[in-house]
């Protein structure tokens, strides 16, 4: 009796705090969840538990991670296209059938060759100096002696429309907008070449689009709107971007020689798809993912190494586990997602008549950082229910609602598929990414472990409860 | 009355504040200052404030600032020999006469040459990879086809004694050292190939000393023992380093093709010395100072353009102030610092019976971003001296006691001669230190300002105080 008077007010205390909590949290939805779903959904409490005591204090985290470790080392940077992509491919196949899941299998993909010459950028005028650069996936080449033609330095779009075409004309247009978020960054590298080429110029630079730089140039994609003149297009570093920004300032004149040669063509690739089948609803899937491919700069250990192996491991751990939920947990490895989602395209496309049947998608691709919780999209409800999963795996229990998680998976997301991106610690993501720092030594095996640990276990819970993710 | 009273109060409060104060921040000297003293130097609080007020809210430093950026963006790295260096020592030189300072004088010093020329490290085995690597100053070249050897990593010099000559002999010897201090593991870059050369290595390789990397290499100095074969020996990244000793442990041969070329020669370069000439003192000398040569890469902004140029405006703004203190203030702007003290050298060797005139002597070489202090060697008295002038700069007025202040300076303080370095807020300093990454991007005007401020003020004040400041 005493015990129970405690417990009541034990409860109360904790759904006191709890519902602040979830306040805090989620505010942004209003949950009115069935009672018995609640309580089956904290049912799950001990098998979460289980499964992240197993990948964390029981060694099988620690066997992905050396599989990871040893896979990067092995295949380094893994550029669309290239045989090394195809290879490593080919390494993951044998992977998941030596981790005992045979259930295996690849869908073709037509997919862009990039290969990335000869690059330089020599200053001429103020004086001579080299500038360290990396052209833009996509970008044409120089002719073989090079663009030679004065620099204009432009803070943004807006200011590129009001100066006058005669200023831009002939010119290397450099756009210098500073990193305020990737989001909102970023047009200036997959859009830059097309407006300065519209107006007239010659070639574009971009500042590169981090906020933190050691002379590092960062490329990534970039894409040439249709009948516009295809101009060279590369980045360069903070450092100089901000010495040519003051240069112009000072009025003097810059003249910059810019050597580019690429080969560009088209190549077969391939999606890779690892089945844990459900035992009810073999045909439900909730997809977790990452992509294979990488730029071919660094080693691509944390875009997307990272999110493709924890994707990859869920389905195999599970499996190992012998843990069989009632929907299929399917692994998608998408191929070609960085010069433009294309593998997660052609699987759309490919899979377009079948999209009901998937019940929720996942994707890591913004690290493997000590994992935060997840970035969710969906309906009221869909969220309601994502939100009371999480509390399972509190303090990760963050959620917020971005609404386009993921790189590849907002395809779907836009179809109305509901769907939830890693939220992780990726403060200093944007240091590394796209360029030669995106390397093993980025990454720490107890962040990846648990990032791991919290995917498999959650990919577990959502591919098991009694109902699916409604949508809207 | 009143007055008096509150006055007292205050003052004893504030005596027994700042009684605690330097218990804290000075608890390794012993001070008895006679009274008189420490009133004299409590009365330099106007000036001292007036001579930051004129730096940093009337303008002086920002223009010092212009003059420092234009300097850097102008002539960028001035490594030791270069023509680059002795332009830009004369450009010190007009500045200095612009800025209504005639007495400037340079003094001939012979400085060592040694060009980069191409430099590459390919990975063979275990599978072909490009290494980004940086030569260290003064080693030889390869021949033409490279060295072409196996690896073994070692991590200490400790290691590289208990490890048989048989498993040295013919390989590149990688020292993966992990940064712990400069001071520390600096000794891995200056006496490394001389190391490994007497076990019989071919050429050596160091991880970059610096605790943090954007797959950037960092150069430096290294010296050949007499009697010791010279091997071609270059600095590679973190994210090598560790690849490399991951594929060790892993049991993995690693074979690396090695190609350097340099040029190595003697030149003529220049101190540049800045005097203001002390009104009472004028053979008497409180020296302020920096070097003006820089390694090869990157702008040579932090080090040392940022001590040099505030070493510099020191003698500048006080005459501009017409502030004439009893002793001379000279700047010198050391030549040739890099490949080891070359121009303070010849400076200490050209002065050697002159040196009981050197008062005090002071060096910014460690970066200039905020302000903290200064690291004070000398006698107690002569510490306690400083202590007691630094109160007036609270909160710049941290003193420490490494036993070794500055870089060029040290050949001084070892003679007896009371000196100090700047403290600053330099947690960073080492991240872009010798690499590409030393732009005037790390720089900020707040900061180099304030430096600017402090070192004028306080070179001032030990300049100007009444008594010497006293030998052991």
């Amino acid at each position: 009796m005493y015990l129970m008077i405690l417990t009541i007010f034990v409860l109360t205390i904790h759904s006191l705090t709890n519902a602040k909590y979830i306040v805090n949290r989620y505010d942004d939805i209003k949950c009115n969840l069935d009672t018995k779903l609640i309580n089956e959904i904290a049912s799950y409490k001990n098998v979460t538990r289980m499964i992240m005591d197993e990948i964390i204090a029981n060694g099988h985290g620690h066997n992905m991670y050396q599989q990871y470790s040893n896979f990067i080392d092995t295949f380094g940077a893994r550029p669309s296209g290239s045989d090394i992509l195809e290879k490593s491919i080919d390494h993951m196949i044998n992977l998941t059938i030596q981790n005992g899941l045979p259930t295996v299998q690849t869908e073709e993909v037509e997919v862009p060759l990039w290969v990335r010459g000869h690059e330089s950028v020599a200053m001429i005028k103020p004086h001579p100096k080299n500038i360290a650069v990396i052209g833009l996936g996509s970008s044409v080449s120089t002719p073989p002696e090079g663009i030679t033609a004065e620099v204009i330095v432009i803070r943004s779009f807006k200011e590129l429309e009001k100066t006058d075409d005669n200023n831009i004309k002939g010119k290397i247009v450099l756009f210098d907008a500073h990193y305020i978020t990737y989001g909102n960054t970023v047009r200036y590298r997959s859009q830059g070449a097309s407006k300065a080429s519209k107006k007239g110029a010659v070639a574009s630079l971009i500042r590169s689009i981090t906020p933190f730089s050691i002379y590092s140039p960062h490329t990534g994609a970039q894409f040439y709107e249709a009948n516009v003149t295809k101009i060279p297009t590369a980045a360069i570093t903070l450092e100089d971007a901000d010495l040519l920004r003051r240069f112009q300032d000072q009025g003097e004149k810059i003249i910059l020689n810019i050597k580019m040669f690429n080969i560009h063509g088209l190549k077969k690739s391939r999606n890779t798809i690892v089945d844990l089948k459900g035992k009810e609803y073999p045909e439900k899937f909730v997809i977790v993912s990452g992509h294979i491919d990488s730029w071919d700069v660094g080693q691509g250990a944390m875009d997307d190494g990272g999110g493709m192996i924890i994707s990859w491991f869920a389905p195999v751990i599970l499996n190992l586990l012998h843990l069989k939920p009632r929907r299929t947990v399917r692994a998608i490895l998408w191929t070609s997602e960085e010069p433009g989602l294309i593998g997660a395209a052609a699987y759309l496309n490919k899979h377009i008549n079948e999209l009901s049947n998937i019940n929720f998608i996942m994707e890591s691709d913004e690290g493997t950082f000590s994992p935060q919780g997840l970035d969710v999209a969906g309906s009221n409800t869909a969220r309601c229910i994502i939100a009371e999963i999480l509390k399972l795996f509190s303090p990760v229990d963050k959620m917020t609602n971005s609404g386009g998680p993921g790189s590849d998976i907002t395809l779907f997301v836009e179809k109305g598929i509901p769907g939830a991106s890693l939220l992780n610690e990726n403060e200093r993501y944007f240091w590394f990414h796209h360029s030669e720092g995106d390397t093993m030594n980025v990454q720490n095996n107890v962040d990846v472990i648990d990032c791991a640990a919290f995917w498999a276990a959650i990919s577990y819970v959502i591919a098991d409860i009694s109902i699916d993710i409604p949508r809207h």
